[in-house]
């Protein structure tokens, strides 16, 4: 079986659950990174809930990210996806991951990680 | 730790590789079955690679559905992610996993079973 690449999945909590209702310095972080390791962005969707969380996905030619974040409950669901089909992206998934996760200062950090 | 929901993550191959290249198939697919699941769409992103494979997702209040082709390897990327934060959805991520896979005749599945 063809092995697409590297998915990365996560749960945690924050330090200030603040920054949880902030959809647009989540998606300047994700514009940045993208840029930065030359990913091929053709859509996405930042739904901000009012006063609250939000649901956002990057769809990329190489696959996808997801963040869902509830601050209600101070937990964050994240992951990130790169196949290898064009280029051995593994450590971007990784980078990407870990850029994330130091933005938003996130402790109790639960990792699944997953060679598809 | 809040557990938000289920999350299943697929890999597998189909019967006839042509039916990886139709992303508007498989929209109507997945469009039926969040109506039948009275799920709530906040978005969506359908890329078709050009006489090959498409990348999708569709964003939902609940979390989201994504899925990759690659019909060059006979292979498909799947994942189903439904909080329980407004209902129990963990039937309804089973039932959506399922259908996408018996409506694409998938065979050789790998599947991952996440309680996130």
């Amino acid at each position: 079986m063809y092995k697409p690449g590297l998915h990365l999945i996560s749960e945690f909590k924050v330090v200030d659950p603040e920054v949880l209702k902030n959809s647009q310095a989540m998606k300047q972080v994700l514009d940045d990174l993208i840029q930065e390791h030359k990913l091929s962005k053709v859509g996405e969707v930042y739904h901000q809930f009012p006063d609250s969380g939000y649901t956002a996905m990057v769809c990329l030619t190489e696959s996808h990210i997801s963040i869902h974040t509830w601050p209600e409950f101070n937990q964050v669901t994240f992951d990130v996806f790169l196949s290898n089909f064009m280029n051995y992206n593994n450590e971007i998934v990784t980078n990407i991951h870990n850029s994330v996760l130091a933005f938003l200062n996130a402790t109790d950090v639960r990792l699944t990680q997953l060679n598809r």
